[in-house]
């Protein structure tokens, strides 16, 4: 008979805290750390950050597949995947550090502080009188897991909150828009945009030069999800123009973004290294537990996705 | 028979938003913008921030004076005071302006945005792994009505809130402390400590260099209140020692803060220009007018202060 175990594998997640959080959930889970992975046949979960091509395959029992992470995009393309049941990480404490991210990123345009910023460099007293928060408009793309929760507490701040997403989402305080002509109607009227789309096939570059363009001259562009929503050449190019006056990044098509990329010398470009919300292991452990325990009694996991659906 | 005016004074704020937004709410009020004041006895009601000495005494039948602003000690300590009602503003604006401002200075700390902003402009990716919000303690001085409501968010966005003030209070997912023993429990176990006190005789210098020495090895330090609260000097050697790491400061012995003045050249003090809340003319009518209905009405104003006590 074969076993019950758990294989993981991650580039960059510390394994010894995934370790203990999941033992502190699941004492009775065999847990081992690719490539310690024993008799490939006990395999019957795997908790998985990127693994290399082929991974899968290695497991003939293999059940549940979890990412170790909300974005799905890398693994959803993948042409090695099996047959088996998928899941994501969406954690409280994810939720709340892209939270206070979002909240962080909106307010510091909203609160003038980009320009106090510069001119205590500068040693200058520059002062803006403050505008009420609820004159600013502030688009969410993207009202998923982690866009809802951010759109609803910025709401709760007592900005002007509009989301943009697949279907119509009813969020207390949120306007909510759907399809190309709730697109545009975003973009042009956002003052602050704020994109928490995941890399869907159909989403690939939905923000090029035209998209851009119908943005009111002057706004704000902050980009948590990833990098290949936007059309990064049309991005520089309003940044440059200033049609797009600042913008916080925290994805980039290649991290850590190389050192001669052009927006390290663009000054209205505030970069964050992909920190926006990561998984943690104390937090996380109690859903890949449950997720686990359902898939044993024959249930779908938490967090379910297709990869042929791409989310 | 005299009428039954009010007079504005205000050496910053803008007279006409101010007419505006009154007679909005009080369409028969007569409105009188100093020195402008017509006969002398027809004024009532005074709507000032910061009047000249003596200004009180020039109006025999004055029965209101409201104070153009939350903080009332400049107003509270003046030797030509008049026997009459008093009170000030605490319009919902200046709640959700200051509340953003807290939750911005605090979020700047809580996610190593200050790091990131130095790294940009040395073009240097630096990767800080995120700490879960719920692991990051953050102490608010002072729970008053604009200190509940920052202390209300911040527990709300995750982060473990405590918050000291004269009597014990009652928020949701905030620790409450009082006294000499709170204080210096708060002080100590605070890695970001906001003040929001207000300036009362008893708390004049309240954070010395003895305070300042209890907060742990690296502790940021927000003031968005008044800076009389804490000594300066002391604050200073605090942030030259790295005692204190870092500190955010919007309030200032004098105001535009000298261009000789060592927090300009200190890269761990962020500066902002005495704009973390300011009254919103159109929001704050509201409650101007409903204090002028109820002493019309021979009843108390909203938010009713009392010189003698200070606040």
């Amino acid at each position: 008979m074969s076993g019950d175990a758990l294989v993981f594998y991650s580039p960059v997640d510390d394994a010894n805290d995934w370790r203990e959080a999941l033992s502190a959930e699941l004492p009775d889970l065999d847990i081992r750390v690719d490539p310690d992975v024993g008799d490939p046949a006990d395999i019957r979960y795997a908790l998985v950050w990127l693994p290399p091509k082929g991974f899968f395959h290695r497991f003939p029992n293999l059940k549940l597949v979890t990412n170790l992470g909300a974005g799905v995009d890398a693994l959803v393309r993948r042409d090695d995947l099996v047959p088996v049941q998928f899941s994501r990480l969406s954690d409280t404490g994810m939720i709340s550090m892209m939270t206070s991210y979002i909240v962080y990123t909106v307010t510091r345009y909203a609160r003038d502080m980009h320009i106090f910023e510069r001119a205590k460099r500068r040693g200058e007293w520059e002062y803006v009188h403050p505008r009420p928060l609820s004159s600013i408009s502030v688009g969410v793309l993207g009202l998923g897991e982690l866009g809802s929760p951010a759109a609803a507490m910025l709401a709760k701040m007592g900005y002007d909150v509009s989301g943009w997403s697949r279907s119509e989402k009813s969020i207390e305080g949120v306007r909510s828009l759907t399809g190309r002509a709730g697109l545009e109607t975003i973009l042009a009227e956002s003052e602050i945009l704020v994109s928490l789309l995941p890399h869907t096939l159909d989403l690939d570059g939905v923000l090029g030069a035209d998209e851009l363009a119908l943005m009111p001259h002057g706004a704000k562009f902050i980009n948590a999800s990833r990098a290949a929503i936007v059309d990064e050449a049309a991005l520089i190019a309003a940044l440059n123009s200033g049609a797009i006056a600042e913008a916080t990044l925290d994805v980039f098509s290649v991290e850590p973004l190389p050192s001669d990329h052009p927006y390290w010398q663009l000054e209205n470009v505030f970069i964050t290294p992909h920190m926006a919300s990561v998984t943690v292991p104390a937090l996380a452990a109690r859903d890949v537990a449950e997720s686990i325990r359902r898939v044993r009694a024959g249930k779908p996991p938490l967090h379910e996705i297709d990869p042929a659906r791409g989310y």
